[in-house]
């Protein structure tokens, strides 16, 4: 099977309104929605490095496009057009057919059309570029965060390292496995938190990490986070002590859920919790349970 | 040195009036040009595979750029914005910095502006996503062939293939190494042929396989070509004789020539010939010199 042959087989799929022409030609023609800028974002994942070696192709499929659309998430886009770099050892039709099924459950899920890409012979590795559209002047960046702002996150973080944890001892289910082997984008979060939230990034590095490039890209300020305000017992950090839950929440990483800074009077939104406030002096620090603040590193996952 | 003070180092560079925000946010932010088109690609290089081991960074970075530009060109498109996905087995900060100037070099002679994309630990590999605009409606497709059109191409095809083998045969100098590891992707004319030419496509597989997917995409017409037709002499086929001066035209690849296909009383742009013309009979055919055609297969290059 050639390279074109293998394309129609497994990646024409149906495309929403705004595709002129999809894959076929020398480049994909696209409608922008009027009144829209564009977010673009664009993340490569490495067999074995950023996935694991012996993850199911429909996971895969899955996870790769899952970690451009929380990008999207985090600048309160709304998806509309993706492309895709296919590295392949060899043509394996079962492995392309869970693949092709994986990725196009979430991108239908999400309204994102496949528009082209290629597809070349090598090491296993994945590289996508995802477009979406955000009403002029209403994206969410890193760098708007204020002193007072409350720090939230959009859900329990942890479960990415944990379910990472939980794979290498061999463990195929489970919360959190199913956590990292398919990280929901929070993209209805997103999109609601445009017009509110101040500053906005998705965590992939550990939420202090990131925490740290919203504070950096806001000017130098710092912050107080709360050990507190942690929550315990989450299903998805299930069978954890409660200080592996606060660890796991606060230094995790490969989450894709939402960390923003937002006035402390707003309502937040479902599913959202509180675990900190924006500070003028540079760090970050943590109140302990003793209400003594003990600082933190800034470390996360070094992607290189 | 991490992924994100590598970025800053090698990547941060000057950007057009369309982009909001560059790189340094989960996303870009741009702004699309109103009443237009937007024309989308990716292609990714792999060393070893698309591009010799042992070329050097700036003809790297040159080379994986004007790859992706050719697409932009063949569809009649004005470059915008690209995102690069670098993949680096470690990281040498010379060949970073050659890397850098190669590309930038063409992204500054051709307008389009770096604005995001990720940098990753492992086998070479370079994966660019480009986008152009057209205004609306008027993208060069693949699909527009009528019978008794002029097939014509921006130039002389055939050094891409020669430059390859001079490459191997280990010269490093001359007209077909400069066009194999700098080709020039044919953007101005690309734009020129809007609104005239009836079908486009840029050479990378060779002039009879990539006129090959215009009659396909065309519904199936055919093509005759003119063995007479085929220039001889050109600088960049120096040293070859007359007969394989014309296989490297039809057979060669990596051109990233134009083929297009126009009304036959079009005045051509300067520096284009016409080498045939479509025909309603499937495949194509190949007038020799004594006037007698000949079948001709539609191989080309297979990229996987």
């Amino acid at each position: 099977m050639d390279e074109f042959a293998l394309i129609r087989r497994y990646f024409h799929h149906a495309q929403g309104d705004s595709v002129v022409a999809g894959p076929g030609d020398d480049a994909a023609i696209v409608t922008p929605p009027v009144g829209h800028e564009l977010v673009l974002t664009q993340d490569t994942s490495l067999a074995g490095r950023h996935f694991p070696l012996d993850m199911a192709a429909a996971d895969v499929g899955y996870r790769c496009l899952a970690v451009n659309l929380s990008d999207l998430a985090a600048m309160g886009a709304q998806p509309l057009w993706f492309l895709l770099s296919l590295t392949l050892p060899e043509v394996d039709e079962a492995w392309l057919e869970g693949f092709a099924a994986g990725l196009f459950e979430l991108a239908d899920a999400t309204g994102i059309s496949l528009v082209g890409g290629d597809v070349t012979r090598g090491p296993l590795s994945v590289s996508i570029q995802a477009t979406g559209a955000v009403p002029a002047g209403q994206a969410l960046r890193r760098s708007g965060a204020q002193v007072g702002d409350a720090i939230c996150v959009g859900g329990v973080t942890g479960a990415g390292l944990l379910g990472l944890q939980h794979w290498q001892q061999g463990q195929r289910e489970g919360a959190a496995v199913t956590h990292f082997r398919r990280p929901v984008p929070q993209l209805a979060l997103g999109q609601a938190l445009r017009g509110s939230a101040t500053a906005c990034i998705d965590i992939s590095d550990g939420t202090v990490a990131d925490l740290g490039h919203i504070l950096t890209a806001s000017g130098g300020l710092g912050a107080l986070l709360d050990e507190a305000w942690l929550p315990l017992g989450s299903p998805l950090l299930v069978d954890c002590d409660a200080q592996t839950q606060r660890q796991l929440q606060l230094q995790g990483g490969d989450d894709y859920v939402l960390l923003f800074t937002i006035d402390p009077r707003t309502t937040l939104p479902e599913g959202c919790h509180r675990i900190g406030t924006v500070e003028s002096q540079p760090g970050v620090r943590l109140n302990n349970l003793l209400g003594q603040p003990v600082p933190l590193t800034l470390g996360g996952w070094q992607h290189f």
